[in-house]
């Protein structure tokens, strides 16, 4: 009998992708579409105060390619926090010019493969923090979903659980040599989405996506075990540049 | 010749998902919004009626992220019954502004893998109660299609029955630590819809979800016989919220 | 070198299944909703002279769940005549609120595993008719496609003809037990549509179709030679019934 | 190291698949129809002059079934006459109504496995004349894409050449006894569509499609290295019929 | 532990496929649709001029088939210059017509398996002018993605770098075969769209396309270890071309 191991979850994560309906933008008056900047705008500074009140975070970011334009990320407490923001979304002036692309539904996730000596290591300060992260807001994003594989002899669930704890401590040690370059926020979405997990990735250069993946994929937790699905790469969109992003 | 296992079945179900049409909606008259809500809620008290009287069940969620914006679970008697509701929704002054996302047809279904003494079980009450369930109305739900895997030496089909049983009932341990956390609902759609079954779990806390369903990954139903299809998770949604939900 | 067997084939199949566009519908005036329902009437009185001539057969069933509204199933001698007879009910009223939602073309087909004292057997009497169905107007209808696999080990194709003909004797026998509780009409498609065979079962209770499929599973011509597409499961609408299908 | 064969090319192809939009069609007037009937007619008639004067080939088929409505196949010496004739039927006042549904580029493919004597096999009159086909205008149609499996021992591409030549000459001996039933033309499309081959046959009996598919899936060289697409099998479509196809 | 080789990475790649929507250019008036027009036409002389100094590169060809009517390639120093380009596309008259049919994300990139004498072989002149190529406007042009296999035994993110290497090398003397016939791009996109990498290659006769990829084919590092997706061919479309080209 495989032994699972345990998680510690922190605020549920919503990553919301649209795609601007450019046609309908045109025909609009430029009222309608100042209502409409001005519509998003008054929602992101309604988010910021939830940020600074810890009760959450988000993050706005431009798709590059036609998978979409815009990537909302957000994290909230709850899910109906969340429900909340979409219904908001998708009533709002703005969201009228915003066509759905593609969404993920997961929660921060850190995994206790290594043994803790704390009875409640969710409540270490600097746990803490990571399971309800202020998303840093670095200039590129990257997401991906992703699967462990089970199949044949390539079964991460049938692997014992000290075999499945030392793969993913050498995939770490991969990871942190990007320290500084590339910040990490894995979402669990086993039984929530139809990924097993989520991968968010922020960097100041977007090479350094290329960098880590790649060098990542030798790892045997990636080449035996990983499956991927879509990627989406984005850059950073200030709420001071909504106006020259929309401006016809 | 390997045995098949007897199923007891009770009522047919159907997963209907739709999405707003959001742009018709605001586009729609103050007046029209009103009839559309009140038609919705209309069908809502006579299917209330019809779960008082025993005579089915049902239940509305709220999906999260953008697979849809609803999720009506349908428990009937009979195929008519479920085809007159979807009749009736499409024709309805709400149907107008649901685009259909989704949907699963499947019925209520319990095995035979352990031997009964009785030679009708389905007529003991409790599991004639469990044939016709009447939907709890808990928090949140959680909806995925699943198939058991029939590949190369991964082939649950030519597995002898009691090597099945014992591997279903490993896994039904694993769901027993989740009484009163999560309530389940399986049924079998082999012959009706394009998986085999479906799983419908409600709980009180979404979080739930993700725990019981990443646990049974390891049991090794799962790891080496499961197979799982897109995952639907979604708040509970009362006829009261419905203005709420829907007012611009 | 593998033997290939012999087929016996009779009348050309088309399902054609068909969504209603509810939203055009409800916009159409009355007179025009009851022009398109008599068109459909007509075509329907048309398609049952053809039938009772035996120079063809069809049936009409309303499919459960979001997949179509309408399932279609047409036999004809020729496939001009199944392409006339889609030309006409895309140019007739009711095709204009009918979106095409899935097709299958195939043929009636027999398969000679087993040796026949005739030349010809395709003549004896009760082959003829059963290459030529009179499709039962049932209550309900069950529709898929489906492969026999050809992946390493388990390739139906590199079997010997005498194994493969053991395997699908075993099948029919298990077949056998739903006789008069399912009626089934094999459809070759080789060469003719995206699967190698379309099987269309009817039933007087739908869940036969659960139970006939679920049993089969289990021989080895499935657990281990089958591939399976989309299920579709319908109830039978008489033409009398089509004013109330479609009242608004 | 495993040796290619050397291939001869002739005509490109461009096989375009066109559903009619109905709905805009019946919304059009009389008027319109016509012109746009007489466009049709127009560039057939055009294309005819090409294959009157050998540089170039077209057909036009009627597809059972929803994957189109037409199937226009053209041969041409150079991928830009192929563009310039997309370019042509989308802007025509018939283009209009004709919703792109499929299409696939490829170019006239014979293979050199078997020597020749000749330096310049290509030359050979016969040969010239397969490289550059006139279309014939069968009764019916059928094609479907094709790709050689490569997945671990069954890999088309590290057999040996030899291996390879004796797999395909079987298969052509299969192919040889439906001569005067069946006529096909091989393309090539490996770096230029999706699939490695297209196959397109021609038949005056639409059975003989299912017949020869059939039998040659038991070749070796198709039941353990060939991967199939789609298939659509049509009617031909005289330029005199069109008046009668489009009338409403 | 395998190894994992590092690249050389120069300027970043969009593909952007659009298809135009004819229906909606039919019905614009004729001044629309030569402000259109010149609004593609400036937007090329602006990005000529980005070209002239070396500050990026692009290419625009018309797509044989439905795929798409355009592809567009840029090169550019960043993914904010590339995510601009696309924001004033969107926005453009002409972007009123095209309608979005898909895109690839990628960098251009040069491995290391052959090692270098300098440190910084990136700043080699001839190294360097490979990582920010000028596009070479050649008549024809073939995209498509690719992955390596990571699947059982064949599994390219296992094997060792020499391996690799080696395998790489045999490839690439197969590719300067076709030196002067076919020009080269490799972009990579592990970490940035769905496939690993991109293939851009550029050709006086699009026949090349096929002959390469097809004796590629068998090389090892292809057979056993390539996956492949859409491929895309087109014909050079001239600035000078788009007014015939887009002319009713």
């Amino acid at each position: 009998m495989v032994e699972a191991v345990e998680t510690m979850d922190g605020w549920y994560s919503l990553h919301d992708f649209r795609t601007v309906d450019w046609t309908s933008w045109k025909l609009a008056s430029e009222e309608e579409r100042q209502e409409a900047i001005h519509s998003l705008q008054q929602m992101l500074t309604k988010w910021e105060e939830v940020e600074a009140a810890k009760n959450g975070s988000h993050a706005l970011y431009n798709i590059v390619g036609q998978k979409a334009d815009l990537m909302f990320m957000f994290l909230r407490p709850t899910t109906n926090e969340l429900a909340a923001i979409e219904n908001e979304l998708n009533k709002s002036k703005m969201g009228a010019f915003l066509i759905p692309a593609h969404s993920y539904f997961s929660i921060v996730e850190l995994s206790k493969y290594r043994p803790y000596k704390e009875e409640h290591p969710e409540l270490i300060p600097e746990i803490a923090q990571r399971l309800k992260p202020i998303l840093p807001k670095w200039e590129h994003v990257c997401f991906y979903p992703m699967d462990r594989r089970r199949h044949g002899d390539e079964n991460w669930y049938t692997l014992e659980k000290d075999v499945r704890g030392k793969l993913l401590y050498e995939h770490s040690m991969t990871g942190r040599k990007y320290a500084g370059k590339v910040s990490q926020i894995i979402t669990g979405s086993i039984g929530l989405d139809d990924w097993e997990w989520g991968v968010t990735l922020f960097a100041h250069d977007p090479l350094q996506f290329k960098k880590i993946v790649y060098e990542m994929r030798f790892d045997e937790v990636s080449s035996r075990y990983g499956e991927f699905g879509e990627f989406f790469v984005g850059n950073y969109l200030a709420k001071e540049q909504l106006p020259a992003f929309f401006k016809i």
